[in-house]
């Protein structure tokens, strides 16, 4: 596949906005395009990663609302769909669409509006993108299945409490540096052991919020990029695998066979390990997410994710800096963002442009975003252009 | 882009199935594996058109949920979204993904489950891939925005009521002689005038019904397709086009701007005009659709659409034949289906084996997919791979 560069990168600030879907997905891909310094007539197709807008807003078909909203005249354009990894598979088709050969320049968007809908339908919803017949129509929410994962893995490796609590300080401590996040507030330990029990042994400040918010970027081919004034970060690889929908069916659930499989699809092609990665935005829905993310990419070890992270290894300032954006935990989760807000995070790391939170080294960058309690994970690895 | 075939191809019957939509993505993903004669695990990615399963069924994230139960172990699946354009942007990823280099091999599968679903509540599911803010709030569904068309088409070109019937009775013509169609019965003039008025002047033979089905296609390099036993037709080219979600933004509304771009580009890509076409299935999801349809795709002058499906130059043994299958009308439209059993009746004709409804001039089959009221249309050109 020929090369392909990522020349503009930008998100709406996330949290309860009063801005509408269309509103935020404007708004990131405008800024976008200005940041790429592109014409809007150079854009020859539009990939949107957007979860549920038919339940969450009433409004299916969204790729050409917003297509047409930013004057994209006609521009082939896709809705895609992976549950919470539908920004990263909308980020995917735009790489794959470059590569055929069909289209030079592509914008891809990734956006959700969560919080105009009750919070007790918002997760309704979200449980849909759980097994239906096995898993939703029993009772089961997306922080019970993660509870599941979560206590079989402090049972396998000894993963306790103070680990879990150490993912959530870090991110929030990250948010706390980053203007785009939903939360502003650095927490202790001593708030997580008073909050609210949610699925034990997950509290409150072990799952990520409801958000709203938008991100988008501005891929080229190389050559192209050339002529535009953005700072181009290069697509070194990408992988993609899938699982059982249902977590009943895997043979293990202290680990994500599709992110490990992803993660060696994209290490394959970009031609690095796990070692060579300077930073990482992984996909911490809940806290122990995170830890068994680190093990699935080859950070640490299995059941080293949880001392790594409370050893500081993942700090901003540690080994290999975890979710320097503040994560799902401290950034916000709109769902159908945040993989391309992954993407957004990176190049902003590459770049150095990344403030209060830049991360010291910064030769290339992971993101891992999982769809469901892990029946999709998509992988992109980033690094400098030059 | 490299040369790629379709060399399996299948679909359920439609119609009010007993089965769920897992069932039937099911069916028809393997019938597809049988008939190009490939083993699954030859299959390296899959994607799948699908319109709304998260109103329609409660299951979102329904990619990995078929791809796990095909025993596709891991690979990567995306769903893509365009209304009732889903099921052929699958195909068209599907293409460009193979195109680029990253897959050899990709099942691409469309399916809706509908009928399970109360039908005042199916009416306002598809009205949400028009604009909420603008159409739906305000009453419109898509019978009443296709009628908007069809009276303004009638006043600009003196499109009558016989020229709509004649649509409807050459498709349930056709659809009589499909084994795959939701409705095997004859109508006639008199069947229509005597018809409930849905949306004046769109009587109920005039409306595509609500369909359950699902339909599969095997796509690969003509080189890997070689050690199968599937027959390959090759794809001659693909194009894809967007316009405004709402109806009120076009400057026209007896044309579909979407429809007239994505098959001049599909012409292009395949170096060909609407004169070497030898039949097409094109997007009736209402009578006027086909005639504004033939009218866009360059078969007949504009105006001319009515008048030439009454002089019999669209039926099975016309100048070219139009929805040899039923089309949307006589065979039925699960939404998510539709883009990629157009495909499967263009596959099926161009081997010759399509029965009692088999054309007899099959060098190049088009197939025209329309989403909403034309804010998506997607355009494929298919031919023999000898």
């Amino acid at each position: 596949m020929r090369d392909i560069v990522v020349v503009g990168a930008a998100e709406t600030k996330f949290g309860k906005l009063e801005s509408s879907f269309r509103d935020i997905a404007v708004e990131a891909a405008n800024a976008a395009m200005a940041d790429a310094g592109i014409d809007r007539q150079q854009i020859e197709a539009m990939y949107l990663g957007t979860f549920s807008p038919g339940t969450f807003i009433h409004q299916e078909h969204p790729a050409p609302l917003v297509a047409s909203m930013l004057g994209l005249a006609h521009v082939p354009t896709t809705r895609t769909e992976n549950a919470c990894a539908s920004g990263s598979s909308a980020f995917l088709q735009g790489l794959m669409a470059i590569g055929s050969g069909m289209y030079d320049t592509v914008l891809v968007v990734g956006a959700e509006k969560m919080t105009s809908t009750p919070i007790e339908e918002t997760t309704q919803i979200l449980a849909e993108a759980a097994d239906w017949e096995s898993e939703t129509l029993a009772g089961a929410t997306f922080p019970s299945l993660f509870a599941l994962m979560a206590r079989r893995h402090m049972h396998e490796f000894g993963t306790t409490r103070a680990h879990l609590s150490a993912v959530a300080i870090k991110n929030h401590h990250n948010a706390f540096r980053n203007p785009y996040a939903q939360f502003h507030r650095e927490i202790t330990e001593a708030d997580i052991n008073n909050s609210a029990m949610i699925a034990d042994p997950l509290t409150l400040y072990d799952c990520s919020p409801v958000t709203d918010g938008a991100a988008a970027v501005v891929i080229s081919t190389r050559e192209r990029a050339r002529n535009l004034a953005g700072q181009p970060v290069k697509v070194l690889g990408f992988g993609q695998a899938s699982d059982s929908l249902s977590l009943f069916r895997r043979e293990d659930m202290t680990c994500l066979v599709s992110a490990r499989k992803a993660s060696e699809r994209a290490y394959k092609m970009a031609g690095i390990g796990p070692s060579d990665v300077s930073f990482a935005e992984v996909h911490d829905c809940f806290t122990i997410a995170e830890i068994v993310a680190t093990e699935d990419l080859g950070f640490f070890d299995r059941g080293q994710g949880g001392p790594a992270a409370l050893a500081g290894e993942t700090a901003l300032n540690g080994r290999i800096p975890v979710n320097p954006s503040g994560g799902l935990k401290g950034k916000g989760h709109p769902v159908g963002a945040t993989g391309v807000s992954q993407v957004v995070e990176s190049v902003f790391q590459l770049r150095g442009t990344a403030g209060e939170r830049q991360v010291a080294s910064r030769d290339i960058g992971l993101t891992h975003n999982v769809g469901g309690s892990g029946a999709t994970c998509v992988v992109t690895i980033l690094g400098q252009a030059a």
